[in-house]
């Protein structure tokens, strides 16, 4: 790849932009195929299997997106009219357009926790028992990375306590896993102990793992042929679909040892940033958040010297590594980033009464 | 009434148990009456007209119960995929079946406020701007009183403060202003000056006002057309509902002026609480909140005594003052739940661990 | 009642147009009642044990219209994703604001039936069997009278066909019985007949039996809980709402008797139109459709003379006799409408083009 | 490709199972790609492009299925509680799993066409015009060439009669075109004229075109960004999909102008069975439909035997010719099918009480 060629641009706006490499091309063309609306593309058959048993779930479906992944999920797990509960910067609330209720009927409950990572104490306050005048909670939505709080990672321990306290109260949890590569890069945690702490898991290929397009929901056997009308309804079902496996298979052999080299990446612009005096949160894995005013002025400035980041508020931009940019990517983009900040901060100090900082 | 009656029951389940007296009785059994789904309804119009007036909207909608009153106010506001930030205790999410996300395909994100009362300051943080990759907040839902709070009231200052948050944000609000008569008599505050804060405001006539059946959603004149559509569409269309609205007029000509009397008496009960040395929250308006281990153990016991409480969580016992009951049948159940709640903590330390309270 | 008055409109829009008389005035005035949110309403609950021993099953449920028993009917039988078969002029479609579908995420799919009346045959070859690639069909829905096609009556014959090609499907069916008295009364079959070939049958009190509000869904036992639940959130739980029931056991005990005498006059209207001349349907219960152009035309003349009718098209004008109207006042509406609709006819001659009809 | 190898299976079940040759399998290999869900991939932009100029549309949206691009062409024309008129036999009825109901909150109303082929005629009775008393007709959809119906095809001048009846009752329409190519191959019409008719079209290239994945809804400019939006919350936004847009843009240049071929093979297959005594109805395009009792038998009987079919309904054997089945092997089905269906018969007749069939 030419990822570190100096002229090129440097996309840290999502690990979602990266573009499939030779190898992973000659996959998708020479994959064997079939119509898996039937179930007989072989390759998807070969995805799910395999990611069924890395992450110890009977069952697996290929789906185009993670929006889909998560919707399929929820709606397995709870019934219109019936409740979830959820962080309340979820992915699935703030970026799946209202989904859960729209199309799934499902209410959803918030719960604002630190750094996005929620805990058994956090939910214990929130979860309600039904009766027959009150709503109970049917399920509880967990984010593994959480994207807005910036790649947090639930620890497996808070992941156990929370299936302690859902075992307990009859609910269901759902793990919206699109960058759970990540969090397995960054703890050394299994994709297995990190399955057995939900009861179903949507996990993204095109994310960290750099596959064009593509999720796989993990599930009980018995949900799957819900799960296959649902994805019909939806209008997922695909048909010669083993294209986009086969890069799903690759990625699986050939992207997921690399991921710790993200989390490097990370480290790396959030060092170079922190050293020229920015407030950066520490990233725990490909997400890099900076606090600092005019977020979208800079987003425009740092795209014009070739640096594309996003501003996910007023005062945040935010910076995300991912398998097309290198060291020497990011040594440019701390360079380009630091100058246009800088700037930005010095002008908005002439223009802005004294005191305003 | 035989409200004070020694031998009766004491019912302080809820100010939804009141039964009409006499006179409520003669004003429904001479009502006006007409096919109020053609229209042709001379009391339901003089009902809705009266209570427009009042609350200073240009339109108003007479329907079977506060729940159609919030889910027509509320569709009208929020369409389906949209987003509706309520406070975490509404009553619309935990008494409503999850209407708003079932039939009205609206995403409800909480926040947890202090004693329930929003503000424009917890709003804040809260409420989202939409772009084409994330969605926004189309509308807030504000509570008055607050039922599951304990009856506490938005002031008028606040609800000016999210007036103008809103304003600003674009954002519409809806009044679940069911026990809004309790705010008003504990307060001063007028019914116009409530109303002018907010788009649509849903009020009870079965609560404190003490009328059987009903419910009406003041609202804008364009939206009505609209509002009557919902309402046959949910199942709210009723033919000679002037014998219900009836009952509507008579509580405004004579129940408003005495629901200061309910808070009297729910202050009455709050101190002979808390002189028995009970953790009594102070009630604001008509329900009081007794924090005390083993409520549901103590509502059933306090029934056998003939005094009718509710549980509304394991260490939460709540008393509702109403219409039917006075001085003499709160003076009563203080009695009754002193000795029960004083019985019951002494025996749980009998079989609690040392030092488990 | 004046309702022989020859000053007094002669209103026939509808048999919903009623006004409750001065003993179902007084039930009403004097009814026991509770909250029913509570299951306490003594009335309410007689009422629904009354209707249950008469239709001959085990539960009932009051609600405030005919659209909510329809509603919850279909939800209890039919679910999101799923499909309903019904008549192609069913008032579930025609007049229900798509709630099947909007509130119940209810597929209808429809068929055109001789006079609305439903067959076995004709319904042979519409119902689906599902398999994982096509939508199967789950209940069927069948109107008892029929609104839109005159009040035609599904003869019990007919009923048992639909009940035996549905047991062999495997389909639920739901009767909107709004009319069902009428057929009762055309025909004399009993109520636990009609009963006995449905899944859940939803009967009125305000249309031919003249109560101003109110409907009743007849069920199985292990769909009241959730019949009660969804009842709750479509807005339809009412409180001391056994003055509303107390008009129902008023009108079954003296109205279901004289309903037939709507028939007779119905006869009278439609055998005085027929000599005049005019293209008249044979009523078979209380509804009378005229063949006539110009419909809306006609109808408003007629209102200016005192006699109320409606036009369901534009060459259709309806009449419905009820309670509140008798034979002299069916007379008159005769003289009325045949000198409006010969003058209608007569100018449209003059204006139309010659041969135009 | 190795389509006339007689050992081969000869899968007629559906033009939706042909595989990718090499030179679509080259264009996916080297596709030029980017993020589309931030509207970056130039193949994917390209092949909207493409298709919007063929048909005459200022707008188009690629989406993974043919169901989706019906589902939001839907959603756009038709709102929440309005109704849809559409052939009682349509594929979004039969096979989108209840979608428009579920998911959008439509009403479907349907009128059966001869041969699935509705006209102005049969609308015109079945559209209604809305008053706030019953629910107005707001679109409806027509199917070309209609799949359930064996592949026959709505003539232009029938779709101008549609859309003038349409616009004068101020209806949309929307066609699901998933085989559009077949119809312009069959009756000569340009993509253009068959576009001018009709408000959104779903055009499908994995069917007759033969690419592994996607269809394109054709949509007007304003509807474009919430069509992007419904895309994104029903599951479709995918990333690098330019993949798959680059099989399609090979399809159009390759394998329209075959289209022709595949009627031809549906020719030679009808002949063949109608030659050997079998009720065949004379195939428009490339379906074939063979009325012939125990279709299921059959079906799994042709299996056994290397031909593969499908049977639609218990009478009805249907046979669907693609790109991937040549004149040698349809030659090899029509002897299996005479064979097995034959013997099925005489079979049956033995078996079959006299005079039977």
């Amino acid at each position: 790849m030419t990822q570190d060629d100096p002229q090129a641009v440097v996309d840290l706006r999502s690990d979602t932009v990266t573009r499939p490499g030779p190898g992973m091309r000659a996959a998708m063309a020479g994959a064997e195929v079939g119509d898996d609306l039937f179930g007989e593309d072989p390759t998807v058959r070969a995805l799910e299997e395999r990611l069924a048993g890395l992450f110890g779930f009977p069952a697996a479906l290929f789906v185009p997106s993670g929006v889909m992944a998560n919707q399929i999920g929820l709606q397995l797990l709870v019934g219109p009219g019936e409740e979830l509960v959820c962080e309340a910067e979820a992915h699935v609330l703030a970026h799946e357009e209202a989904s859960p209720a729209r199309y799934g009927g499902i209410q959803t409950r918030t719960v604002s926790a630190e750094r996005g990572v929620l805990t058994a104490a956090a939910l214990a306050g929130v979860v309600r028992r039904g009766n027959p005048y009150t709503l109970g909670t049917r399920a509880v939505e967990v984010e593994q990375t959480h994207t807005r709080a910036g790649g947090t990672v639930h620890p497996l321990e808070t992941l156990h306590g929370i299936r302690e306290l859902t075992a307990r109260a009859g609910l269901a949890v759902h793990m919206d896993g699109a960058r759970i590569w990540n969090a397995m890069a960054a703890t050394g945690t299994s994709a297995a102990a990190y399955g057995a702490t939900v009861d179903s898991l949507a996990v993204c290929l095109s994310k960290g793992l750099g596959a064009p397009v593509g999720s796989v929901l993990l599930l009980a056997a018995e949900h799957l042929p819900r799960a296959r009308r649902l994805r019909h309804g939806l209008g997922g079902g695909m048909r010669q679909s083993g294209i986009l496996a086969a890069a799903g298979l690759y990625a699986l052999d050939h992207h997921v040892e690399r991921v710790h080299e993200d989390h490097a990446h990370a480290g790396l612009l959030a060092r170079g940033l922190r050293d020229a005096g920015f407030a950066v949160r520490p990233p725990e894995t490909n997400i890099v958040l900076v606090e600092v005013p005019g977020a979208e002025a800079i987003t425009a400035r740092a795209a014009e010297e070739g640096v594309r980041v996003t501003a996910p508020g007023p005062d945040v931009v935010r910076l995300v590594t991912h398998l097309d940019v290198g060291g020497a990517a990011c040594r440019r983009a701390v360079e380009v980033l630091v100058d246009v900040m800088t700037e930005h901060v010095r002008e908005a100090r002439l223009v802005a009464p004294a005191g305003h900082w």
